[in-house]
């Protein structure tokens, strides 16, 4: 009954982070198999796109589940960035949904950004991103350098979120952007919306912003 | 009977509302739940979305009716932004539909005009807005400083129009546009129009336009 | 019978026209019922858009038939701009089919280029067009002031074929593009290869491309 | 029988191409009849595009099979480029697709890249192309000056790959992107892998990447 039950969460969840592939890929933010996708199953267990997939095309067996440490639960190679995803998981009980995406805006900005992090502020879409109710509260995105050694840059971010707590994304350099909501819904709007940001952010530096 | 008349009113102008948000959203100008919509019911009401829908996939029970003051008339939460819709319902009698947008190209130009105004001149789509019938005839966009207190907002907007009785929309810094129209086909002709000299300009300061 | 079949020729042109209409405006290259399309009837008339239309949305009842100086040869208002279609069907009897268009590109592009033509040269794209067989064939686009007296126009436009008739497309400053083809292939061909062509030109500028 | 399976074996990849065609036409790499592509039959011919066809209503008889030296194995008239493609199935028995696009990125970055060849460095996306497992290998795309000589570009493509074996892609100077791979799928990987960093470097040229 209950593996009936799970089996049955597991393929509604594939199945909306299917919808939400197709989506993405249309858009151009998850170009030659990049990105990856998850959704927490239970209090110990998620749901992580396998290695190498087409994202725009998930099929059901394009899944797998594992553990919160990111270990397989069964047969399968999962993305080698699996550890991001259930570190937050793992990290905040009402994170659900963790999409990770290779935008343009995403992937440029953050080898143009100096430091260590990028500053967003007076965009009315601030206001989109969980605990945001004004432009007028500055959004910090951290940048973390970018390492074929996910456990070094899970350990990172950990040190990160738990002096940060707010946070609701952040960016790997040269590489791409990690968010989260309670749901799927929720992180797609915070992926719409920093990206977004990013756009903006992007558009306005050629021209010499006057918040610069 | 009446009430019958204007539920279906009601339902007609929500999908016609609906259909414009699903155009919108596949553009990127209403992300993350941004925007608001609204049109005319009658002398004395409208209906607007909601506060905080996905804007590309609207149901009637999504919006709901207003009078002209931005108070609701049913249950449900009206959009914070409720009274910068209904003050133009009640400013002309002409206006039927009135779209509010986030789109890149306006959030960044708002942001990178110095001053209070943007000027638009020597473009043919000048003629797309109603009244201007030669791109020789400069067209004025007041931009606004964005704020969280719409009533402040509201009454900037009412003085600048009765200063203004000719504009069709104007731009809230860091945040995106307001327009208007005859119907619902005239307010997208405004949107469409003016998002394009938006993009126009962006493209051409890149370069430094010789009009500048 | 030859007026049934002449009807058939005008719906099976304007179910052509409308289709690529579609695609235009899905493209943004048309926005706010901007541009106007037409296709030859016979040797003495041709079909046209009808003033002010959605040009993604266009019935048979969009167009009018004129006489190759413009003139309505029915009810209806045709575009202002009709005599710039019926002057290349006048010119070249090879000509069957005319787009006018007001893409970004072509939009900023005529705007930011000092003097009165565009060359373009060392693309591959260029071959694209009727009777360039290699990249080292620099291409000239004409730019002509823009102008709300058509007649005017269309005498600059006649004096500058006739000097040139190997020109596949002109551009209006701060207006558009107009292009046409022996059928409506080709003239989307164009259309396509010179609006490709304005962009790369955009995107190179920016960057001081060495051709320069 | 064996003449049956091979014409099953030309349909099959004939829509194959057809569906990447759509894809490709819609994101505005293939514009104007640009472009062409081609899949391996055997070891000793492939199917390749005719010349001069929309590459997004690509139909079974848009395509015809040549030998590996680029010589038609019926009738109909091969794309004028087809030896570009037949050299890569001759030179390496693994390639089985290969795809040549005119992007406007490969297009303008071929032109402002100065000297033979592109060096794209820190991008994640780098793992995309085949061999390649970190982002800290540089990538080195290699770009020929545009020809109407296919022959001695074919020679200096071949000279090119002996010496570097790993190459999975070139451009040819204001013209486009030539890329391979051990199936459609992979071959598509990689052409988006490489837009996408086109993309990225024209981007983060505007500002001055501090890579730079």
């Amino acid at each position: 009954m209950s593996m009936h039950d799970s089996d049955t969460g597991f393929s509604a969840k594939a199945q909306t982070l299917a919808a939400i592939g197709r989506e993405l890929h249309a858009r151009g933010w998850v170009p030659a198999t990049s990105g990856n996708f998850s959704m927490r199953l239970n209090g110990e267990s998620a749901l992580v796109t396998a290695s190498g997939k087409h994202k725009g095309r998930l099929a059901d067996t394009d899944f797998l589940a594992v553990d919160l440490r990111g270990q397989p639960l069964g047969a399968g190679k999962p993305s080698a960035e699996t550890l991001l995803h259930t570190q937050l998981y793992a990290w905040r009980d009402w994170i659900d949904t963790v999409l990770h995406c290779h935008s343009p805006n995403a992937t440029v900005l953050s080898r143009l950004t100096v430091g260590d992090s990028l500053i967003l502020s007076d965009y009315e879409l601030q206001k989109a991103l969980r605990g945001i109710d004004t432009h007028a509260t500055p959004v910090r995105i951290p940048i973390f350098e970018n390492t074929q050694h996910i456990p070094e840059l899970a350990q990172q971010v950990d040190a990160y979120l738990r002096a940060n707590p707010d946070c609701s994304g952040y960016l790997i350099r040269g590489h791409g952007i990690y968010c989260w909501g309670a749901n799927a819904e929720e992180c797609m709007r915070h992926l719409e919306a920093l990206d977004f940001l990013f756009q903006c952010e992007l558009l306005a530096q050629r021209h010499g912003d006057r918040q610069r």
